[in-house]
């Protein structure tokens, strides 16, 4: 089953690249890396605003990440034109707005990284690092990095 | 016109990479990327000390990152030996020294990302990511890696 | 002398890389690069828990990062199936879990970097940024992550 497929059956409907809101781009291709920019997390077209620990659980955190996630597979279709054109995700950086108590980052970053696995299979799993950050541009909970090979 | 007569014309002058204070260099060139160590704000070439939302603005964040742009540029003219070999800048990640309160950080990176696009054009249009963090080496208020292809 | 004999003269042992904890994976080999997820810091087998400037001194934190190095070589192995095929250390990101006024994230780091120039020498000699963060999985004291060329 395609990538585009299982989407379709998650009912996952991806979108272009946020518009940027600074001076760089959403993506670089560079021979055989697309290297992403930071995307931050939404809701309802905004940023979603919240610190782990703080004013968010650690199941809103998830549910934030996989909602970045899906931001991430529009700007990767965008960069590639095609899904199927990727070999591998890399590697993904998963900065979570964090209270100094808080250390459940691990598990706000699988909402991004059981998403990738669960649609790519072997090639979607990836290294990945994620901590705490002290903010966010705009506030938002989550702020997440993509490399990904073609 | 080239950079570095785009250089001449904005008046700025590169510097040389600074002396490394531990043990690691300032740049490492694998095949067609060139990856550049974390650079600190300096003032005056002393750290430059603050934290953003706390003791410092937006506006002197920027300045921040716009020297740490020009520091950056000194480093990959010493990496290439020439600036026109840069295919791409790729990619920046932007350390804001924040306090909990501050969501500014894509405004302050900005000063980085503004130097660089005006500098190279199309190519100098990078990826990005900037966050909070909760410390920078010596008190610096803004930290700044940069990946380059060439 | 061989990196495995020179692991030997310092009665460093590796071992294979840690269980992952969630959906992601320990190391990513593309083409030439590899990539190593981020490891955080254990002892006895546990998280080791800790904040400097707060529950740490700069010295513990040092050791830590050198644990953590160990812990990486031991991926690298994995990855690579023979050290003597890295034929650069690339890049280092240290994250140190930091009180806001803790300003020796570089020097925390060293434990690492100067694990890595020991054994392997020039090659050894990698790009880096060291900074504060919020927290880190499990309250670990220091995370790290690594990409070198192969």
């Amino acid at each position: 089953m395609s990538i585009y497929a299982r989407l379709e059956e998650k009912n996952i409907t991806l979108n272009p690249p946020p518009p940027s809101v600074a001076a760089f781009v959403p993506f670089v291709v560079t021979d055989d890396l697309v290297f992403l920019s930071g995307h931050i997390a939404r809701r309802d077209g905004k940023p979603w605003v919240g610190r782990l620990g703080d004013t968010m659980t650690t199941a809103e955190g998830k549910e934030a990440a996989r909602a970045i996630g899906i931001e991430l597979l529009g700007t990767l279709h965008a960069a590639t034109g095609d899904l199927s054109r990727i070999r591998r995700i890399v590697k993904l950086t998963v900065l979570v707005n964090s209270a100094a108590t808080f250390t459940e980052q691990h598990l706000v970053a699988n909402g991004a990284s059981e998403l990738l696995v669960d649609l790519f299979g072997d090639i979607g799993a990836h290294t990945r690092a994620a901590f705490g950050v002290a903010q966010i541009p705009f506030g938002s909970c989550v702020e997440i990095e993509l490399v990904a090979a073609i």
